[in-house]
Formats: structure tokens, sequence, C-alpha cells
């Protein structure tokens, strides 16, 4: 359970880290950025999950989020994974394309060959890096977690959120997928990775969890108007009419002319962050 | 002067555009990026330029440099333009190195072949530019201009509004290049685009133009004290030097461990356009 640096630099007063290790979920290695901002000496801080969507690494979020002056500002700790495992080995979309294989994952634990052996991201954001943080960066204060994500990351959040609302305060989402099993990316990777039984798939749906009985207090979305993918992979109203008739609290805020891009993320992450930062509190 | 819009995208409550257009300085397409900040109908507001450094283009400040939320706080226009011509027939360094030729353009005006054909960009940023946004950006107060760059753009910020105090009422610069006649990187260049009578780079070196008189009244420099190009091509403290020898005031700002990235201005940058804002009032 080492961490490998790959590198560090200042940035806002705190310290952005890009770290390596060896995950026994994927049973390969990972990457993963860390931000820590500027704190009194032995000050533990809340820490914050974004998880990414499509073709995106942690790099992304790390250099176009724009998350780390809120980040210094409220004293959060923001943790980016990456999306798939990755390297010699790991088996991709044979057709190559962007939308299922390498960069993305799911968030599920596969269980059709050959993704079976190494897409675990489930287990590996849900329960391996907890533990890796909780082990390694000192200042994390892991009874403070929250979690929130974009698009297939948003689904992320959204998922694992509400699957462990004990270990997560709050969840929010840019643009995110709601109901994969609906929606053609949804329904293309889950029966990649868990085969045709789609009973197998509920439990990687936030909307089909909420059915089920998932509630969680403290759920945020943001969704562009004018985001090109609304329309036929978001579907942001069928998560809203599930928490409507489920009497699951949720705030969604249609945010009109933005895309799907960082720089609709960008635009909000700050008011995101502060809204996470409230309920992190205490 | 016709502008071409090649992506326009909302962000932070205002609009984020890439134009293309073509220079009668360089006699080759040119791209900048320009973000109006939210603002009330038939407003003007002030503009400021942002000019980069070695390798880049306008995106990568704009996709990393964090300026959006300043400027729509503090009602700011932001271009950032390219750093040379580019395109087919444009000639480069021979030995294709980073730091002469494309993505190099140093803001002067060649005089040696073959680059006196195209790499006009002092004419490009200080003159052209200006006037085509003047008559293209309705939103543009003229009027209310000032300049800020990183690295070789630090040094373009600083010539060009040193030789140009009325056009541009405050210049500030990350990391700069202070005496490009004294470091290897400015020699390469003005030695390739100028020729070898030293005599013609004088007025591409904001240390020599001080000593030669020119003067302006708001010069804030942010230096990082782990930048790895300090030493040997940046050289801080000929500026400082040449500031105190000359009466010319200078706002100086060591910021220990950090670095010569993005990091780094983007953790300093809504400080620095707080400033210019100051200074753009009335």
């Amino acid at each position: 359970m080492s961490l490998e640096t790959l590198s560090t630099v200042h940035a806002h007063g705190g310290v952005q880290t890009v770290y390596r290790h060896s995950s026994t979920s994927t049973q390969t290695p990972m990457e993963f950025s860390v931000f820590v901002p500027p704190h009194e000496a032995g000050a533990k801080l809340p820490v914050v999950w974004y998880l990414s969507g499509l073709t995106c690494t942690h790099d992304n979020v790390t250099e176009k989020g724009e998350f780390r002056a809120a980040c210094a500002e409220l004293g959060l700790i923001f943790i980016a994974p990456d999306t798939s495992p990755r390297g010699e080995g790991v088996a991709d979309d044979p057709d190559g394309s962007y939308d299922f294989g390498l960069g993305a994952g799911f968030y599920v634990n596969a269980t059709q060959a050959p993704f079976a052996e190494h897409y675990h991201m489930r287990d590996y954001i849900e329960t391996e890096l907890p533990v890796l943080i909780a082990a390694s960066i000192p200042r994390a204060d892991m009874n403070h977690q929250s979690i929130m994500g974009h698009s297939m990351g948003g689904h992320g959040a959204l998922t694992i959120g509400l699957r462990n609302p004990d270990q997560y305060r709050a969840i929010s989402a840019f643009s995110p997928v709601v109901a994969p099993t609906q929606v053609p990316w949804g329904q293309k990777a889950l029966a990649g990775y868990l085969g045709d039984d789609q009973s197998t798939w509920a439990e990687y749906d936030a909307c089909a969890l909420i059915r089920a009985g998932a509630r969680h207090p403290h759920i945020l979305v943001d969704q562009g108007g004018a985001d090109q993918f609304l329309d036929a992979q978001l579907k942001t109203h069928i998560l809203k009419d599930t928490c409507d008739a489920s009497d699951q609290p949720l705030t969604l805020r249609m945010q009109a002319g933005y895309d799907h891009s960082y720089y609709f993320i960008s635009s909000f992450i700050a008011n995101h962050l502060a809204w996470h930062a409230e309920r992190l509190r205490d």
C-alpha cells in the first residue's frame, strides 16, 4: 500500500500532487491526483472526491477544473481518481470507441470476460482508495467525505453516494448520466461489463437505486441547457421524476446556455464546493 | 478585417470565444481568444491583454489560466493572442527547438530572412489587434486597456507596455524574461530575428528600455522561487536593480515554492486582475 509521487507542485497556497500505486482492485498501477489546501499544522481536513467523465484521467479536472481556489478558501482536500484501469494487458473495446473500455470504467465491478480481470472501479473508488488515503494522507479526515462527478463520473458519484450515504455526506454532479440502464452509453457499458441479465444493472443506476429505496439527504445537480448529450444520454428529467415520486430530496438547476465541457464545470465548481463544505462541517 | 468565430462557449456567466482572422502584420491567418464577462446591455468594459510564453497558443491560458471568475466579478474583457505566426510557408527554427520560431515570436518585428516575412508580432499585438478589437468587439473600451503576460509573454507585456504607457494603464507579469539581451533564450531569439547588431535589440529588452528612459507608473511582477528557469533565463534581479537605479516603480513579489507553470499563474491571476481593475477604473 505505498504511494509513489509522480509530481508535486505549489498551487493556491497548497500542494497539488499526482500519485501512482499498485491497486489490489484492478490489479494494475493506478494514478490519481490530490490537492491539499493550506492548513494549520496537524489539521484534519474534509475530503471531496471528484469522479471524471468518459475519456478523462485525473489530469482533466486537475488542469481545467478550477477547484483549487475554492478548496484553499474552504479548507477541502480534493481527490481525482482515474476513470478505468490502464496499461499492458488491460482489455479495451475492440472497436476502440471512447465510451467503453479504457477511460470508460463506469464505476462498476465487471463480471464479464475479458473485463472482469481488471475493471473493478467500484471496489477501487468505494473501498480501496479511501483506505489508502486514510493510511497515506495524514491531513485527510475520513469521517468527513463527500463525492461529486461529471457525466459518467456524475453517474459514479450518484450511485456510490446513494449506496453509501453514511460514508459520503453530500453528493453533487455536473451533467450526470442519471439512468444508465435507459440510455445508449449506459446500456452499452452495463451489457459489456455485466452481461445481458439486466437485474444485475440496477445497483449501477441512480434512478433504479432510488426506486428500490436508496436515499441520500443531500443531492445537488447542475445541468447545462445547451449540453449536446442532454437529450440522448443524460435525460436529467428521469432523475427529477424519480426523486419527485420517491420523496428523495433533489436540488436540480438547469443552467441555460452551458454545454458539457470543463467551461461549464469550472463555472460552478466553486459553488458546489461551498455547498459540500457546509455539509461537511460537523 | 473580419473575424471568423471558431468556437464560442458559455463560462462564468459570460462568453469565451476563439476567433480567426487574416493578419496584415504577419500575412497569415491568426487565432486569439476573447472572454467577455456578463455585463449590462450596451456596457463598455476595460480590456486586459494576456501574452503567453514559449510553445503556447491562446489555448493554454484559456483552458488553464483560471481568469474567468475574476474577470466576471471585475467586469474585464480578457484577450489572449497567439505567440507567433503559424501555417504553411512560415519559417521555423531549422533545429525545431521550442525557444525560437513557431510558438516563440518574442513579440518583435523580425528583420532577418527568412523570419522577416511573417514574424511581425510587435506590430500585430501593439497596433493591428487593438484596431481589430475596437472595430469588432463592441463591448471593448479601448480607452481602458492594460497588459499582462507569462515568461516570454511577460517580456512582451513589459516591453510593449513600457513603449506605450499611454495605451496600457498597467503592466503585470508572471515569471517574465526581464532582460532578453542578457540571457540565452533572448540572445538566440533577438539574434535570429534581428541580426547581430545588438543596438537593434534594446527596444525589445525591458531593462534596456528603462535604462534609456522609458517609464510606466504601474508595474507588478510575480516570480516563483522554485522556478526552474529563474537563474539562467529570467534573472528577475536585473529588473529590480534596474528599476531601483532608475526610480522606476516596481512591485516585485517572490513567491516561495512556486514553479514556472500554469499552477503558479492560476494561483495569482485573480490578484493580478484585481490590481489591473483598480488601475482601469477611470
